[in-house]
């Protein structure tokens, strides 16, 4: 059993702060760093990318919508080539910082409302494949939407989130909101580790659903997002180094 | 004597056309790409470096302050880190698209205000210079001002430019305007000419003053400006192929 | 026959001209005004404002969604107060420059994918009466849609257009592009002609089909904007002043 | 002894939050509105402006540079006519929000580095006395500065503040930071008190130095600025209902 843990962080933009970058960073293992369409700017990603580095966590890309004043979580409707070109640009800008912190870009995350674009829309998401082609990086995404459909199909690695802080519906779609609400940190991370380790979670109707998933995903704009990814983290740490049940024989 | 021309380029945003980049081409060697902070977006950039790779022309990055509106020629008065790590954004926003291209990078050469302002402040030259080096590539400039002084200074080659539409006061500083006015093409090769062959130039005030550079700037958005530079590229390819006199013995 | 001739206009940006205003000016009316969010700028506002006040044109707001890079005709999802407070926000802003030059406001259009997201999502074009109702103008809009059902409902007067560069569906609606395409000047201000005298037009499946429009729209980004506009003009004063048909007794 | 208390506020911006200003509304006289150009959105106005019409508090547009990255705490050089109209956009917006809950504009006080400028230059202060001109309201601002020499010889009438938060120079003037520093509410308060009544306030080098101003304003972006608000509100409410010293006979 061994889950990654990635978190999208770096959000704050220019006096204002947003998320508690470095609280978390010790509880994750892979950063999903904003790139300046809906959040953050150079010294923000440039401070991002050197406290990623100096608790050793892997750095990926999260781009986004144009869109800052909605924080990307409103959809606009873009061409195709308008999504390719706008990761590309924002995943090339995160791995100038990259390249002067001496770091490797590990993934990309479309943010917000382009993820949520990308897995009802196989031409949107074809069009991240496309620009994640580029950086020869995995995407990361949902299960059992057109990110795992189409990211694979265009030859871009992909790898399913559970999202520890955000509702599922009765069909299996994550529920997506502009301002994310406070979470039980205790409950969360029980929910994790069913997901992870069960791969079921109860959906927002009560009905236990099916959940596949290679990593986990808090975002650092939830109330009490440290305490949500300490307890998913010491959870994980748990299951992991429990002994294990005998292998049927 | 080999001189290269190079030409600021890829200014157009959205709906908005700058220049006439396809005119422009086949009379330069090198262009300086907008990366979308005082001109360009991601589309206009990706067609940019497609258009560079058609014509076989190398590819720098123009970044700029961060002042669309003003087209990054109003001075702003920003941290040294602030113009750093503008820099390396935009840069590197750039390679993406270099990448998807399959082209490498040439070079960086600040845009207007902040070209100006490291001319005459060894602060931000040095923040412009840090910048560069997490690339490896020259930076453009002038020669007899802090460019010349800071970059080799920080390690990063300095390549010298002559500008063939703007003035020069008799003091040797270029007098950069917010809008570039046209120039007579076959004049502006003659003097091209003289700058590069003989390193003098008339200044505003009639004087007869030295200059030195290995490459020839023409901006794409002054009046005319394909004119401009066929009149620049044939003068001096005409230079280039002519018999040389003969060394005084 | 009284018919005004309106042009979305002021769409130029910092170093960027877009449309031939001084131009067009003297072959309308009423001038909808960019206010910031699609194109223009502070200055350029001021300088249409005068240019209104100087041909003796009436003027309007022309408000848009946030997205200077897609010139407003990208669709966003906003929230509904969210477009009640961007259009006071840029009705506001045009009305600082009227009073700068004692001139009232005439009237609001909204502009592009908000135009058409209000023709088909009332709540939309709910949000729009709201700001609208501040100000107390007329909104324009399209017969047909619910900018006639909801403005009026709202409290808000209508007015409705006949677009003269622009194709109608079969079922009347009409085609917004991204880009506007070149028209004939004379084939347009006859089909103008037609639209307001016999309220028909022919679709772009070639059947004739029943338009109603008070006020006549021309787009200043339209290439050959003022050669339309002229030709409008022209054909509309001629039809005023021709002798009447007697009416039947 | 009547003064008024004013606080630069609404500066919060889309998901992102700055400063309490419910908390600090209950405690000040008059509210200066962000609009847009370093803070605040369209939804931030109209919830600033509600707000302070539900406590009473007049409000007044608090324009800025175009600089939403520097929060308006960095110089640019615009020309005047630029400076001008940004300031006449800004307010005008504000008062689209003022319009829409029935309040009036009560003054302007330009924000941040804008601030800063005018002070020093000349020709910056003209531009915004121009500006103010337009909406017929005072201007806020430092006595010893342009501000005072300039806004009202542009028939602008000019209200002199004095800074709870902010240190002063030996020379008198005051040192504006990018980002705020916590200051002691009490020590703020009785320091507050001393300039009003007394005209005197320390200097960063310990010298006495006289200072003259109308109003006393306190920034939310300070840490704690409710406190500091509060102490102040309560030592010049005493100040103000404190029996008076018998007028010398």
């Amino acid at each position: 059993m061994t889950w990654t843990i990635n978190c999208d962080m770096g959000e704050s933009y220019g006096l204002y702060t947003m998320g508690d970058d470095a609280g978390i960073m010790r509880f994750i293992t892979e950063a999903n760093v904003a790139c300046g369409f809906h959040a953050a700017d150079p010294m923000v990603m440039r401070r991002t990318v050197q406290l990623a580095r100096r608790f050793g966590v892997k750095v990926g890309a999260h781009p986004s919508l144009p869109d800052r004043e909605g924080f990307g979580r409103r959809e606009m409707k873009l061409r195709p080539a308008e999504v390719a070109n706008a990761v590309i640009y924002q995943v090339g800008a995160l791995k100038g910082f990259l390249a002067a912190e001496g770091l490797p870009l590990n993934h990309i995350k479309p943010h917000g409302a382009l993820y949520g674009m990308a897995a009802k829309d196989a031409e949107v998401a074809r069009a991240i494949a496309e620009a994640a082609a580029v950086f020869g990086v995995p995407l990361y995404g949902l299960c059992g939407t057109q990110h795992e459909v189409v990211y694979p199909g265009n030859g871009t690695p992909f790898v399913g989130e559970f999202y520890a802080d955000l509702d599922y519906g009765p069909d299996g779609h994550l529920v997506i909101t502009r301002e994310h609400h406070a979470v039980d940190p205790t409950q969360a991370a029980e929910r994790v580790l069913r997901a992870m380790r069960d791969g079921k979670v109860i959906a927002l109707d009560g009905s236990d659903i099916p959940v596949r998933a290679q990593s986990v995903c808090v975002h650092s704009d939830t109330p009490g997002a440290v305490a949500v990814a300490r307890a998913v983290f010491e959870i994980l740490q748990a299951a992991r180094t429990a002994p294990q049940p005998a292998p049927a024989s």
